[in-house]
């Protein structure tokens, strides 16, 4: 069990792979999600490196992508899910960071108001994304639930 | 007309001072929201200092927060939206920020996915927050609606 | 009520004072905290500026520091958890931030290994020291007590 | 002996080799920490590279891991500590970060106050960590233990 | 289907191949946007890789600049648009940077004069460039057209 | 003359005066300009202290604005073009750079095929801006005309 | 005991307070720490705010230097050792920077080599500085004696 | 003579080269020096690559530690000065950072009263590492010798 | 003799006070640097704040400038040469970095082509500034003349 | 034509390959800008490729310094001046870096005097290095030689 004989891949190297094979099969995330039996976006992140995978739902994700045996352990391995995982300087992404600058403060006010001194959590945390059809150009609804965490008082 | 005339409130000013108002009349921003006629979401933003009110807004928000002339005068100064507009490294705001970072790359797949090339508007866009009972602990449920923008191809 | 008429002191005004004023006056912080009703370390904490305490609370506080009543309002303000809360190129702090980059890696490794996929919470956390007497040179034990918090799979 | 001879790996990738040879047999570090004959905190940081190994010890972690002999000799490098051993921006790393941020001043101000003007040590320093069960959702109590050191008057 | 199977050139790369090929067909981007059908400056910005390719539109590109079937899929992979995309201390596109610097208030202003509060679009946006002969050295006129788009109140 | 008397205000504050002088009697640029003598877009550049004033275009600017002679004064000061010349976090000033940034390649590219190797300057420089109706919502188009400089080659 | 009436110095004041007194009285710095009874690069340290002083020393410091009361209380307040204790891009204190820069690597070889697995402290530290004559120029010749602390194995 | 006939190791490579042959042979570091006829100081930072060595003293490190000659043709190759040199983050080199930071001030302070206004070189310079016995735990003396040059007045 | 007693001017706003002085005198530097017996480059280095003045060389120069004894006092005050010292993103000074980043290869091997390895020094060094006429546009030709200083061998 | 078949060296690697063949046939850049028929400085800096070489330049280049035709021709690729042309940590870049912190604002005063409200080029601009021999030591005199540019007044 030579170093030499450790090549394989890492999330994101798998995530590529995922990428292109969905492409290649003309998959949509809805349709490989239904055979993870997870959400769209969880799925999503989770084949991007983001969650961890389950053996089964990894081998689900293989299923239907049509991937290699060491892919399916690739994304079973540890998610990835620093600064590196996501680039925000790319225009979509930027948008989502301006959001937080311009009503992040809003937000703060808002909570501190209602729930008093805590956060909400990105752990506890769900993502639902929709589209809403809109005679003047249609919307995208990003829904971000997470659970308010009080401040321990000690 | 001399320099030292000009010793009007800005927005960072007006807004600390609405924010002590709003405390010490104990009021709630739902009831500033009502009296400027927007919604709790934008009301709070506007009067933090990140969108623009019109006179006659700023007007309402002075007499019900019972401000002097220069205050509400400083609330119709262009918003403030740079980086000084919130403290990324506060906690619940840091929050936000992981939540784009972790998410980032699923909601620009699937927005690709779904709509084709092109960004998510954080100008054409409505912030919604509620707080959602939960057994489990109370979660509150961030809402963010952008018109879906597409690249122009010329 | 003009602009001027608010010239409270702001959270890290009021710790100033109360450093002074512990000075002057030879308190110990475990007395302080007695007074406030908590333990010394979160009391401490509260009293630098980064917890919200309660209307009694503060004066609990400033009745065993004998502070103004401004100082007092300024302790109920909300708290300052951001980047300014700490300079972290201070020798003493620096060597926490120290302890992080060198055993961060090994306390994710046994967190993941023991509790599954999540976080130890910074917000429903207690933090104690102690000293303890060695003859090769105290030692100071910090525990660091946070509830583990498994990510959602959605 | 030219330099294409010295493909020997180095810490870093000797602690990948580690984790997959953990993951592969199973095993968890309380067993390896056995093997090595230290506590499993010293044993983790010194496989993931934080730490000095003897060559005995790696002996030891190569035979309970079943390491190749160029894996056991990479891990008798000197410790890789500085600024790449972690990423910071990984959510589980980040929350310490901001118990740092949060509570950094508290612990300054405490150790000044109990040992007077110096440094808690982050060398002559020691790991634990524990998981405690309660009702409300286990607890990780990690605990810093290092020696105060007092700056020195000369 | 193995990692290794998936060799396929990134955008990046499929960008250095069009300019080498450009170069030893010693052909003008003019030449290259007629054989796509679009615009000098868009296919210019889509061939380097940040605009989004239709099939029909990267086999015309590899159709002139007879690039192979593998260069020509890269092409229809999403853009690159981050801050990867350019480097900004290269001096001619430093001049740009400068040019927002120096001018970026003066534009907001008469952008908020003119139009009220909002952006003008990077997205819904269109690059012209020409050159401008003059007897005291030919110039370049670079029209940056973007539609405005008013900050939405809710 | 003693070092407290020279209170004369710098080119940021006589651009803060300018900005309440033109909100006050309800001037557009385009006016102000007219009594400049100079185009829209440079007097606005001129009056937020990015270019140089002769005494000339100062007095007439502080006759249209009822300026006092200090300010007056101020006007004809260096000017002021560093990086705190504009918050590019804004984000209406942050499209400006995203635009650099997406076809800041693109750009280059076109420049060195048609002018060969050099720079557009910034400083041998003509900013315009204009609105233009468009049924699908009106557009603004900056023109930026700057004069090609060849490398030297010696 | 209003905030407005804690108008003490910080440290920092005190320090330019120190410089400015030594220099009307033409004092050398082997002269104040003769007076306050601790080496000469120790005293400066501690007068220019990066050394805890007792109430003597402070004192002592205090007569020789005719400082006045608060800024002798000044002196015992905790000392501030952070980034902004000295300006790094000083030409003077860039030497030093890069002496670490460019033998930091071989400093770190000798001690590992002659000491073991450790650091050489910061804390338990003396500072000597000499002017050794030479033909050639005279030389600085400065001394950092720091205890060598060995990692804990644990 | 193809760009693929160049694959000669640069000093970084070399550096790694001698480390490992060094641990292999057992040799301490002073008798390298003692071959090279140069300081042991001097003669590890230029093995590890900071410093020129002539063909002479390269062939001779060389032939002590039996390295290839196109490892002594690369000890030869211009020496790597910058950033890269060392890893700052690392807790040995910080320790060195952190002495600058906090003493920084001092030495400038005492080099400016004892020679005036100018600099201690880090070019006409040398380093001494000494190990000094203490029962208290042995010290490490870092002795640092440059020349001063005064500022030239012109 | 109280903190409030110390209200001299530092080095930056001494420079502030001369170039209003100049201004308002309508003195060229070369005026000034006659007064004072120095290079005019030196003397508006000096004044500006970047070089250390005599007591006789200060009084010359406060004597042409007519300026207070306290300016003339602070012009005596140690030099201020960090980066504060300029705005290196000011377009004029932004292209000598670029000169710099541009041109500091070669001139790094043409300087060890010639001299061998060292530095040029910039503190035994002296600026000179010409115009130059020239029937294509006037040249600015600076001068930079630094002593070679050798790595010293040890 | 595949990818696999452009393995054409770039700038960077052109540049390592003329440093070394300059090596091995002991040659001077004087000489070899003989052969290139420019400047010593400028034939530097276009073969360390900051510049670009026209195809009859880089073949002179290639034939005085024996290269094969790959790398001429990447000789005559576009040159590459961004921030990675030069490590501005390097002590021999970082001293030019110096100077034009301490200088750059002299130099701003000065041509803004001489010359009026511009800049020096960077772009119309010669270099030029020579040694001059010193009893006190050999000086280094490199000479910036730039075209002012006007700001224009539109």
């Amino acid at each position: 069990m030579s170093v030499a004989s450790f090549p394989t891949p890492d999330r994101a190297q798998a995530a590529r792979t995922v990428l292109l094979a969905k492409k290649r099969l003309g998959l949509r995330w809805e349709k490989i999600a239904e055979a993870v039996g997870k959400s769209t976006e969880w799925t999503t992140s989770a084949l991007l490196g983001q969650q961890t995978l389950t053996q089964e739902q990894a081998e689900s994700a293989g299923s239907v992508l049509d991937l290699d045996a060491d892919v399916v352990e690739a994304l079973t391995l540890p998610p990835q899910r620093g600064a590196d995982a996501v680039d925000t300087s790319d225009p979509l992404v930027y948008r989502l960071t301006e959001m937080v600058q311009v009503y992040g403060g809003t937000i703060s006010e808002l909570v501190r108001e209602e729930f008093g001194d805590g956060i909400v959590s990105a752990i506890d945390f769900e993502l639902d994304l929709q589209r809403v059809e809109d005679p003047k150009g249609d919307r995208c609804v990003i829904t971000l639930n997470g659970k308010f965490l009080p401040y321990r008082v000690f």
